[in-house]
């Protein structure tokens, strides 16, 4: 991997271009920030796909479907079909059926919303728990006596997935960790035999998560309950993890060389993306200044200001850059 | 401290008896198992007193007040007065008052349940979270909004205590999280000041808490994903930290020379009393058997089957601890 370079000429860019065929994005901080499309973004999306790239976005999201973020990319105007974006409950999903061939006979026991579920379905993967109004409520105070019963528990559960969840609630944790704690749950997952193995998942290990302008406990926080309960280490599917990447190669037959991730985060996308031997872009939209870089010790293949550079640098209209990068493009939800 | 000592003869036991003025008591797998009294604790108990010991109860739970934690010893028929049991909830509320000099004017934010909420009402610190109804709800999917505003959040503020929560919700943690990374958290907690400093403290660690038989997700669990995203250590009050010994020393003016801790737990007991200058007698009715010692290098002062043995040595009739081993006594809850 070549050290970094900042680009600055128009043939800087014309160079970048022509030597990836495919671009995969991180979405907070790159095409957008929280409710708002960063500015430019849309059009450097279009500019790609006009300049016959392929585009992809991986996204650490678990709570909400592909479905539901497409709607997301609609509303900011950023082009993106279904199949172009990988959210980690995807990848999730994707992981237990094509890695660890999970048994069309066992269950996934969901700690998290309607994202991990709509994806299970989607690959025709059983499950429990989740969204369902039987584990969506508050028990009595100190009384178990509605989690010990055998009708409670599903024997045929061979994995806990876990993602963000704001219906999270004691109840849930308990099941859990029971599927986790039971005899031989860190054993083999097999087809037609019901208890003993119970694989351990989490869609993603950030342990904030932005909105509305804050900071709020992330799927990373909330699974720590059962990590420090059952003593077990979860499968971390979402970025920096490699199975994140590994999906993404895998699904889209990915060509090391010709590929380039662009991200904000030195961490989630950049070391990601090396370790996986993919060459990154970093901007710096998001949560990394370009000094960082020095004092992390972190460095890209390349740092643009935002991707609006992209179609600026190479259509010469410099004007049209500086006047996206004063505000971003208010969008409602 | 003396080497570990196994009792024998009745002139052990006698000694034993001689050496110590007060016992201090764990009570689950030492006076207790769950919900059943441990066959002859009662009578131990009984024995004490007519000797003219004094006796304390040291439990970590603190989902039930003093009060409420009383009633389980009735109807186990283990004498006991509410003055003489320290739970952790209570050992935090003293804490706070005694040690942190908690000003008057703050308040608590509870993220547990009654025990910890009457033990801060005992010695007026003011509170809000816990039981109330409005933190006791779930969110609508993907909606922080109500999170975000002012009213939401109590300026006075100025101490997070976590325990056990079986209402424990994602809404709940979101606030904990904003009182203790707000700007000032860190700082100190000063009177007439709102904002600003925010102690933060945790009742009790056990990352595990038995119940019907079963062991489930415990207090220590369940406060990771505040220490997970606001990257804080709390306080911790209940065995085997100090505050908890701390708290039992100065409200019961202890000679710890004269005292002994009664437990059946190496690491929660014997370290605790170690750690505290205290000296310890090992009972073996609860998690820990006889060669765990050899294997942990954790050795007590002194090591008994059950404290059924004191009376039965004592009055040399061990015909009746030989008796009550059979079976504990159970008590219906």
């Amino acid at each position: 991997m070549a050290s970094t370079r900042k680009l600055s000429s128009p043939s800087d860019y014309a160079e970048l271009l022509s030597r990836y065929d495919t671009w995969l994005f991180d979405c907070d901080g790159v095409v957008w920030s929280g409710d708002d499309a960063i500015a430019g973004a849309s059009q450097a999306i279009d500019f790609l796909r006009a300049s016959g790239k392929r585009v992809i976005f991986v996204t650490n999201n678990a709570a909400r479907s592909r479905k539901l973020l497409k709607k997301k990319f609609d509303r900011l105007r950023i082009a993106a079909s279904e199949d172009e974006i990988v959210s980690s409950a995807f990848a999730a999903a994707i992981y237990l059926k094509e890695v660890l061939q999970f048994p069309t006979d066992r269950k996934v026991f969901v700690m998290g919303m309607e994202g991990i579920e709509a994806e299970l379905d989607a690959v025709n993967i059983k499950r429990c728990g989740g969204t369902q109004p039987g584990d969506n409520k508050f028990l009595p105070a100190n009384d178990y006596s509605s989690l010990v019963s055998e009708e409670a528990m599903d024997s045929s559960v061979g994995a806990v997935v876990c993602g963000f969840d704001m219906n999270l609630n004691y109840g849930k944790l308990c099941k859990a960790f029971r599927y986790l704690t039971r005899d031989g749950a860190q054993g083999p997952v097999l087809a037609g035999e019901t208890g003993g193995g119970c694989h351990f998942m989490l869609t993603n290990d950030d342990k904030v998560v932005p909105a509305l302008g804050e900071l709020w406990p992330g799927s990373g926080s909330l699974a720590t309950p059962l990590i420090a309960s059952t003593k077990r280490d979860p499968i971390i599917i979402g970025k920096p993890h490699a199975p994140m990447l590994d999906t993404v190669k895998k699904l889209y037959n990915i060509d090391e060389e010709r590929s380039i991730f662009v991200g904000d985060n030195l961490h989630t996308d950049i070391l990601f993306a090396r370790d996986g031997n993919i060459d990154s872009l970093l901007v710096l939209t998001g949560v990394t200044k370009e000094e960082d870089c020095q004092a992390e010790g972190i460095w890209p293949s390349f740092i643009i200001e935002s991707i609006s550079n992209m179609i600026a640098a190479e259509t010469g209209q410099k004007r049209i850059a500086a006047m996206c990068s004063v505000s971003t493009i208010h969008a409602s939800l």
